[in-house]
Formats: structure tokens, sequence, C-alpha cells
């Protein structure tokens, strides 16, 4: 049994990455790709050669209708946030499925689009109805959802460290949570813009849109935490993909080895895509890259007050289109991991 | 139906994508990992920090009584030449079959390992008996084999895209093939060296060896070329993975356009991991970076009587791991492309 | 008139630096280079081919007396901490003033040196004598030291932002200061280990060392900071040089940028290597990478309660030669700036 | 004495190069800096950070008029090739003396320009007027020169070790030169383009332009070769500076090593930005990266009827702003090398 599929916005990053996911599920049929009107009637593989001989398919300018006729079950979104603005609810209408990857129904007040997205949201409800798509913590709403707004990939990588900490009450109230989070550029899409040619992004590393970064809300919503309080600033790193945060927390009291141990277990054991180091290892990109994974490790400082937490995920895959197709998996009752495991000897003491 | 397979040699980079292929394919099952005395005991998860969570093997010290007791059927060798060398009898008298991927059955002559391997060979009636796996050549010896001699990264650059030609008379006989080709670094190996560190390498090109690589005796065997007509010049380019190659000759008579793609269509149209590029497109490494395919492309003097022909590979897969898997599933009468391909909507016309 | 100098160890990254750096200064003449015994007799531009035909240096194993003989006024010394704890005390008693690129004497308290450098001091009564040779802070007692215990990278680039804040009473007592850096490779030196191979550290990124590093310790002794209260993790990017610090701090009372801006430019105005960005642009490694300038630039958070602080150096240049060489102006009442700038046409204005 | 220049082009990678050499050229006086209208009226320490406190420049849309009444005496041309093709002789014709980077005065035939250039070229007699300023070869005619044609990068990696080869009669008349040439990202100028971005050229090496590249038509007219005979074929590094080209060329009769090196010797003893490694060692871009010097290596076969040869120069700097400062200094009797040497002890013996 195959679902059909389609994927909207095919010739960015994360567009190509979904794709060579959707190729391989067992349970999906990809049957239309589309792009922006200039690439429209070009061969995939034309646009990404890596996928020659791979796939026959050819990108169609984004059509709702044509969607529909072809009975597409669902539509992944790779769309900018404000093609996605207009393209989910007409797609909605027709009675499609949507996982979108963009921002465009992440925030769940439409007060915050101007400010932080510079455009008047014109989809209030489908705001309430979206269903915020961080796969280990929504598992269930996501798989009754009809929309599932995709997290953003700085926003996964802080959610994963954080939930477990705040839901238990461990940080302490009031405190400053600080975020620092290195991108690499795939983040910033395949746009041609000067500060992202080769020259310019290789042997650097800079800061940018510190504090005032459109992921620091989604990231307080989730976490049901006062902006006020929370400080993320994002960098940029000379490699492809993948993100690192190193957070930074107070705790309420003390707090040891084993209680964070027994927090984490408990709320990822049976979540295989998280994995949790402990304090024995660090994360770092090399681990997850061209995965699903998201790997957690942390240190304390000696008096057990403060925390430092990183994580570590492959902002094209954990951070959007693995995550989307785990979303999907949720919603058309698969397993969580079907299409996105490189290996199959799975360990069960590990 | 899965055959028990080992991967001996597994803590270097061939050894580590190997073991990520064996993982994943539904007709082996991985029943022994085999590393360096320093290694054994050793999780391979912690070795590979990207295999957590996807394997719990625990790395033994190379032990053939122990893959015979464990009924393996075919052992790949990810080890250096020299252990490769006294490991491979062993092996074969204890009934494994063998997918060696170093460089000690390669070369048929046994005279020619003193000058090019340093060390004098103790198995001649092996390398009679071996089989040099470059798959789409010879398949069917491949298929009998009992030991497959895989070919090195920069031969199979060479000849899959010179091969067509030499065979059919294409190549001014007399004349010199020179191949200018570039490589990732890990085509050198994991050992710790100064001139591999990333200080070194980055913002860095260089060639190295050239004329006296091991590799040029390798290709003119195959070839059945004259080596003093062979200019072999590898570099080391600053990337992780790939080769590429740009090869000039010098044709015998004219050669049009058309010739060439009839030829190369005849030889490869069967072989889905070649994908011939003509003259339109030019192969890169990012299009076949990660993948068992080999792109070959090509550009002809106004005049016809020379052309330059280039080959792309991931040095790690087509040049190592994923070739051993083709050979593997040719010596076990599966499809060539189990376990091999990304995607499934497989092109037919393209 | 020149000073005669010598260098030893030279076949280092900051070595190079420096002589690339001491061989254009126009107050200097390299008498002598001087490296371990495996480099003895070496030619330093067989070494690093980038000074062929600027030199004809060779290397000499480190021999103080030797250096005493050629009547060297100063030597620098890029040997690691354990050479350079041997070494200061020989060139001392033989009447040469030293400028030690390693940390074998920047902790005034000898017993912190089992702890965070693993060996027992021997020289107590120099690490009194050693001045701290943080340029722009310490110049008096740089120019009439004997010894300069020339800052760490890290320090370096946590100290300029840093001081100034604490100094003049900007952060609340108490909190806590957390430094997030990224250093680029070379500053972890030039032997070659696995984990800094090209492969392992491209398009990779990874924390390492969070709160153990020895330079928290350095950091915290020149803040006058308690220790316990300042949180530093490392990260290792893939870069060849330069670090970034993303620095977190609590003001006590509210700040703005108008404070800011005048306690800085009161700082620094006089010193034209501290280029203060303010909050209009964000420091990046390009635009001080290759050069002695360190980069700050700033960001408050609405409430003005806190403040990001970011700093970017060369690790080799600001961080290690360029300092040790403006030190070395100090030292002989030179401007701060000879030798090291590359342009001359200098803004009054900027 | 200073001479009042000018830089034309100022905000693109070569335009930068030469700026940071003409700021600290003792013998220059940078009056005007222009580049395109976008950037009319900004400072270049914000086109380029790094400038920042180096200079307080401020550009200029590009006006000849200007430029004479501020009394310059030479321009360096950093533009295109059609800018350049205008600018040149309004200013020739107000009387300054002019480097041109650009290839609109290089190739001595106007009928050239159409193919190769796709423009008319209006000006043939400024064609015969200007001098090819390749340092080493025209030193004399350059020195007369009102008018510079700056070689083009790959050009000057090809003909350095070349016209040696070619007018000491060395190469078999009739055969096939074969050049095959790689460079880094800056040789394709600052215009952000796709295929130019961090994420396409990381991790990827690629042919180009083969047998097509501009530069070909370039080398021949200087060699005084037949173009049907040269193979030119470039490929793009993931580097952001250099180019190193392997050279493959037939002797007419057997060539020794000796020989080589007496004439590689006699042609550059007097030149010390030619480094001729001989066969004893290689060139790589490490070696010249942020310098003017040209490195030459090569290896011939065992026979000694063919050789192999290498350059490695920095593209932006012997191929572009050091070559042109070099052709300055000739054109007023300074020495060669003034601006143009990181180090000052130079070896007498290297």
């Amino acid at each position: 049994m195959r679902f059909k599929v389609a994927v909207v916005g095919v010739s960015g990053y994360s567009g190509l990455e979904l794709l060579k996911i959707v190729l391989r599920h067992p349970a999906m049929e990809c049957v239309a790709v589309m792009a922006a009107e200039a690439n429209g009637g070009k061969r995939v593989a034309d646009i990404h050669p890596r996928l020659r001989a791979l796939t026959s398919l050819i990108c169609d300018p984004a059509d709702p209708e044509r969607l529909a006729l072809s009975k597409v079950d669902t539509a992944f979104l790779c769309t900018p946030n404000e093609v996605s603005h207009e393209l989910v609810p007409k797609l909605m209408a027709l009675g499609l499925r949507v996982i979108d990857l963009s921002g465009s129904f992440r925030l769940r007040n439409a007060a915050s689009y101007p400010p932080w997205y510079g455009f008047e949201h014109m989809a209030p409800d489908l705001l309430e109805r979206a269903v915020y798509g961080l796969s280990e913590w929504n598992a269930e709403r996501i798989a009754h959802a009809d929309l599932v707004a995709n997290p953003g990939c700085y926003s996964t990588s802080a959610l994963i460290p954080l939930l477990p900490l705040v839901q238990s009450g461990m940080i302490a109230p009031g405190t400053d949570l600080i975020c620092d989070s290195k991108s690499g550029v795939t983040g910033a899409g395949r746009g041609p813009r000067l500060e992202m040619l080769f020259a310019e992004v290789s042997e650097n590393f800079r800061p940018y849109s510190p504090i005032t970064h459109r992921h620091a809300p989604e990231i307080c919503q989730e976490l049901d935490w006062d902006l006020n309080h929370f400080t993320f600033v994002p960098h940029l790193l000379p490699v492809t993909r993948g993100i690192l945060s190193t957070i930074y927390v107070c705790f309420h009291g003390r707090v040891d080895e084993d209680q964070l141990e027994a927090e984490y277990r408990r709320r990822y054991a049976q979540h295989r895509f998280i994995r949790i180091l402990g304090s024995a290892r660090l994360p770092e990109l090399s681990a997850v890259n061209h995965s699903n994974f998201c790997d957690v490790g942390w240190r304390l400082t000696c008096d057990g007050r403060r925390g430092i937490f990183f994580s570590a995920i492959d902002n094209l895959i954990k951070g959007a289109a693995g995550q989307a197709v785990q979303n999907f998996n949720l919603m058309h009752g698969l397993a969580q991991d079907v299409g996105l495991v490189e290996g199959m000897d799975v360990a069960t003491d590990d």
C-alpha cells in the first residue's frame, strides 16, 4: 500500500533532501513535484544532478487543482513562507493533508506574524488547527492532523534538549535560557546571495540576527517560556549542513547526573532518533549529518547549579525533511522510522 | 535468505562506508567486525559515532578461525595491503569467499609486487585465481569467483571511461594516454599524518606521486596498455570524498560524437551505475558522492582527433565499498544494485 | 637599529606566523631559529615551503648557550608548555629577555600548575616576575619586563571585551559570565592526531573540554573573577584560523548603548588594534584573519539587563605571534604597530 | 616620492587584493577608489570589513575626468571586460597610464574579440599599443608602456612554465600541449551566482569550459603556438584562492633533468618571484597563496620523451593584483618587488 504524495518547492536544499527520502520510502508514491515558474518543465534530475537515473519526474509550477486531480493524499511544502501561506488554505480546501516545512503555520497567535514574518496572516483558523510537528512530543496529535507545521531547524535543536528540563521543572523560574546555535549554510536556502558565496563563507564564521531571529518566538511558544528570558544567537558555520546548539541553563536547586539521565531516558526511551549521550560523550555534526538523529549531551558545573546542554542535528533531515517524513509516518499509522534509517541491525542496549 | 558476512578492518573510512551498506543490505547478516589490535573490544559505534543506535557490534581482532566457526560466507577485507596479503590465503583455506579491497591481489604478475608494493608476494597461485572486481566488465567471472580483488579507486575512475575506447580500437596505437586525477583525502586512509591535517589540506591543492603511483600498473594491466605510454598524475583535493579524472587521448583517425555515444551506450546500457552524460553535461563530485554511480562525459577537439574524457565517482563507494557490495551481489546471484540505491523511482528513459 | 632575536619552536603554526612577522620587522634581525631535535639541521623553508626564497635560516636544536653567544636580545618561545617551563629559567639566567607564547608562566599561583597543566612548577619566582602580555592593558609593565607571558588565544578573545565591563562595575556581582568560543584548528597545534585530520574536521563542528579548559583560570585571574561563576565552552571550527567568542553577561542595573560605547571608546581609543563595532555591525573571522586586529561588537536585550558581546581575532596573530611582536615593540620603545600593519593609509576618524 | 594612483573596480576580490597592496606600497599614494554605481558613496571599509581602521577612502562611481583632475599618474582597472573596454581609451586620452586587469586589451588581433569576448573592439589602435604585462618576460617593454594589459590568471600559470620550453625549442613541433588547470573560486569574481554558493562548491570539484575558455587564445598568442594544438581544461577547486596547472608536453628528442634545470635557471635566475623547484619538490597552493611567487616543478617520464610541468600561483596576486603592482614598479623604475614581499631576509642561495 503506497500513499500518493507531492513535493512542492523541490528546487531548494530541503526539497532535494525530502525528495531523496520520498523516492526510497516504501509507503510513498511520488506523483508530482512542483517548483517555481522558472523551473517549470525541467526534470528534477537536471536541477539536482545527483538524481540522474533515479527519477524521471518533471517539475510543474505549483498548482493545487492538479494535485487534487492526481489524488494526492499528502503534499509536502518546501516553499518560502509567503508561498506556503497562500497554498496551504487552497490545498486543504481541496481535501489534501499538508506537511508545511515553512514557518507560516508554526505560531499559534496570528498577531505574531506581522512583527516576526512581515505579513498579515490570512488564515488564523488554520493556525489553530495546525499541529506543531515536533514528532517526539506531539505524536498523538500529529497522528490525527491534517495540517502539520513542521518545526524550524533551530527550534528542533533547542526544543529536544530543553523540553524535558522545562517540563520537569528543573529550570529555575525567571532565569535566562541562553541558546548559542551554529548552523550550516543550507539553512539559509539556495538563493544566490553575496554573503553565501563560497569565498565569503569558507574560513569564515559569524553571528547573525542575535536576539531577533524568528525561531526564538517559536521555541518560547513550545516551551511556554517568556521570550524576555530567552536569548537566542545563531551563527553561520562554514559547513553545508548541520546545527549544533549549546544551551546554558540555571537549575532550580541542584541537579545531579542521575536525575538528568533519568529524566531524559524517561522522555526519550521510546524514541530511537533521540540519542542521549549524557556527560560521557559530546555531540558533533559528523555523527548526525545525513541522518534523522538528534544527539544530546551535557555537562554540569561543579556545584550542580548550572548545566550546559549540547544538541546536534542535520538541519536538512531532523531539522526539515526527515522530521517531515517522520510526521508523515505518524499521520499514516506507520512506524516512525520507516524510510529514515540507514542501518537495520538496531542495537537494543545502546 | 541472508548470507553471513564479516567486515575486517572496520576502523578506517572504507570500512565504515562498507559497514553502513552491509547493515542495510537485505541479503546480508553481519556476524562479525574486526579491527586492528588497538581497537579490539571496542564497539564500532564508539569508533564511528554516527553508527550509535544503529549497531551493537563489537570489534574483534582479525581471526580467520573465528570467522570460519561463525559460518561466515563472505569476508570483506578493508585492511592494509600487507594484512590482506597474509589473511586472504588463511581465509580461503578455511573455505570462505573473500572480497579484498586492498591492492594485494590485483596485479596478476607476482613479479610486480616488489617494485610497486614493496613486498614479495607469497601466494602467486591466488593471484591467478583472483578475479579483478570491475563489476561492469567482469560480471560473469565475478559471479563464480571465490576471491575478488576489488579495484583501486583511481583505477575504477580511469577504467570505466577508457575501456570502451581502448577495446573498440578508437585510440591510436602507440600514443600516450594521460590521466590527470584528483581525489579527496579519504583515499589516503585514516592514519594520523601531518600532511593530512585539516590545516595542511584546507585551502590547499597539490599533485603527489606523479607517474609512480601504484594504480598505474593496475590500470595498464586491465587496459592491456603499455605502461610507458600511460601518464598518471594524482592530486589531493581539499574534499573528504570523491575522485574526478580528466583523461586525454588521441584517436585513431577522426571520431565524432555519435560514434562515442553509440559505443558507450552499447557497453553500458545495461549498467545502471554508469551514467553517460556525453558532451552535453560535465561530471562533478557533488552529483556522485554518497552514491555508487560513475558519471562519464567528454569533449572533442574541433578537428575530432583528440578527446577529453571526464569521470566522477565517490572513492569510498564506487571506488571501494559500493563496488565491493556490487561484486557480492554478483557472487550471490542478486541484482547488482541491491542495497546500493538511494531512490526507487528508477527512470527508464534517462 | 635592529635587535637580535631568536624564534624557538619554529616548526609549528604559531612559530611560522611569528617568523613571517619577524622577517619583515624593521627593527629585528633574526639570528637563530630553533626546533625540536627531529627538525634540527633542516632549513625552515623546507619545513614551511611558503618561506622558500624568503629566508635561508636553518633550524638548530634549542640551545640557550648558543643564543647567548649569538648575543640574542630577545627570544620568542613557541614551544610546548613543558619545554618553555624548562627553557625560560635558563635563558633568563643568561641575560636574555623572553616572550613565552606557552602557558607556563601565565598563572601567578604556582599551585595552579598541577591541576591545570599537569606539572609541578619549578620556578615560582619567575611566575611573580612574569608580566601577562595583554598589550592593551599592561603596556607599562610590559615595557619594563624581561619575561612576558604571552596570553592564550581564547583568553585574548575573552579579556578584550570583558575587562572594560568588569573593571567599570557594569557586570552584576555574583552573576555568571558565559563565554562560548569557537576556534580554528591551528589553535590545537601541528601534531598529527586523528581528530585533526581533514576528513574528521571538514563539515564537522563540536565542543570540547567544556568548563575544564585551561584558559578558564587564566581569564578569571586577569578579570579577578570567581572561577565558579565563569562558564567557558570552546568549540572546534572547520577553519584553519580565527576565534570568535560570544559572551553573555548580566548587567548591574540597566545599561544602554551610549554607556557601552563610551566605556569601550575610553578604554580603547588609543589602541588601534581594537576596533569597536558597537551594535551596528557584527564581528566575523574574515575581517580579522591575517591581521592583529580584535573586533568587538555587541547587542543588548530589549530591557537592557543583559548583553551579548562578540569578539573576533586571528588566533595565530592577535592570539599569539602578533601580540608577541606587539609586546616586543612595547619592550623596545617602539610604536605598538611596527611590523604589524598591512595598510598605511590609517584612518583617523573610523 | 610617491605616485598618485587610483583603483577602479574596488568592490571585487582582485580590487580588494590590489588595494591592500597599494595601501602599504611605499611609492604609491591612493587618491581615489571607484566602484560601480551601487557602491558609490560607500566607504571601502564597509564593502570590505577587513580594511576597517586601515583606510578612510570612499568609493566614487568611475569617472575619468575626476581622476585626471586629481592628477592620478596610474589607474589600475579591476573592472569587467566591457567596462575596461570603455574606460581605457578615455583615461589614456586624458594622459593617464593604465594597468588593466581585464582581458580587454590582451589579444592583439581585434578580430578575436567577437568570438572570444562577445563584443566588437572599438580601439584596435590601443591593442597594438598595449603591452602584455607578463612581468618576467616583457620587462623592458612594460617599463615604457602607458597601457599594460595585465595577464589572465590561468595564462600566467601556463606561460611561466611553458615559455622557456617553447622558446628554447624543446617541445616537438606539431605536438599537443595539454594544460589541466585548477582554480579557486575568486577567479570567477564576486557576483552572486548559484553555482558559486558555498553549498554548491564545498566538497565538490568540476571541470568547466573545456577547450573553449578565453585564456586559451591568450596563452597561444604569447607562446606563438597553434591553438589547434593546445588543449586547455580549467576546473573549479573548493578553495578561495590559488591556481595549480599541470601541463603535459612531448619533447623534441630526449630531455634530461640537467637541461631543464639549466634552461629554467637561465631564464629565471634574475627573477625572484619565480621559484624553480625542479623535480625534487612539487608545487602546492599553500606555498604560494598570499604571495606573488610562482612555483614551478616537473617530472620526466622514464624515457625522457615527455614531461609534466606543475606551476602554482595565487590567482589574486601573481595572477592579478600582485603582477599589476610588479608592472607598476617596472613602469616607474622601481625594483620589481617593492611592496610585494612578506619577508626581508632574502636567501641568496636558494
